[in-house]
């Protein structure tokens, strides 16, 4: 894994977020996203070799409206960057990690995503990001 | 803030924790450190520009004993490596944040470091941190 290409946070009202995120970081937020497949709209904000994605739910039934109904506001998930996200998820089921998707899915920010499972990483929701593209087999 | 400096996860059992994310990770652990204040024991992987610190209490009425209590193994904290810690804490106080130190306290890692509050940060804990000698006015 090349590092941590972002982390990703849960929050009920997207607007106030992005305003407080933009002085929390010193920095405005370069691009907004919805992922209709996901029910959720993103913004992400550049920090360094890092991003930060803010995450709020568009439908009551998924993901992210779910985590904030148990927990509120917070960090939802961690996505590390990989070359080759086909040979990177092998590896952890052959290692024992569960994988939360079979193949990877498209995700936010043209990438391709698998989630592992948080119980086999202890407690956290794990993402493996690649870059469309970028996998040198291609 | 130049970067994501590390991600902490709390974990009830740090040997445990190791092994499993050396394989999660596919990298060593290239550091352990006892931070006797804090009363907690941690380990440092490297990714990258990044680094996933995992942190196991050594007293019960510890923050990190306290945060397994209340939520099991998981993520803890976010930390952002800054240049000038005195000037950034100075600037999200004028921001409105809630620092939970008035001055920068020597963390692990060799670090001076200061936290904001999760309230004022959309639940995430927010640690600022400077490696110690980098300010450029010292």
């Amino acid at each position: 894994m090349n590092k941590i290409e972002h982390i990703g946070i849960a929050v009920s009202n997207l607007e106030a977020a992005i305003n407080n995120y933009e002085k929390l970081l010193n920095t405005p937020v370069y691009k907004t996203e919805e992922i209709v497949s996901e029910s959720v709209k993103t913004a992400f904000l550049q920090c360094g070799p890092n991003k930060v994605e803010l995450l709020e739910a568009t439908a009551a039934d998924s993901a992210i409206a779910k985590f904030i109904d148990k927990k509120g506001d917070g960090i939802h998930h961690i996505a590390f960057e990989v070359v080759d996200i086909i040979a990177e998820m092998q590896r952890l089921k052959n290692e024992g990690f569960v994988l939360l998707n079979d193949a990877p899915k498209l995700g936010a920010d043209n990438k391709l995503v698998c989630f592992v499972h948080p119980k086999t990483a202890n407690g956290v929701l794990i993402e493996l990001c690649q870059s469309i593209g970028t996998n040198p087999s291609e």
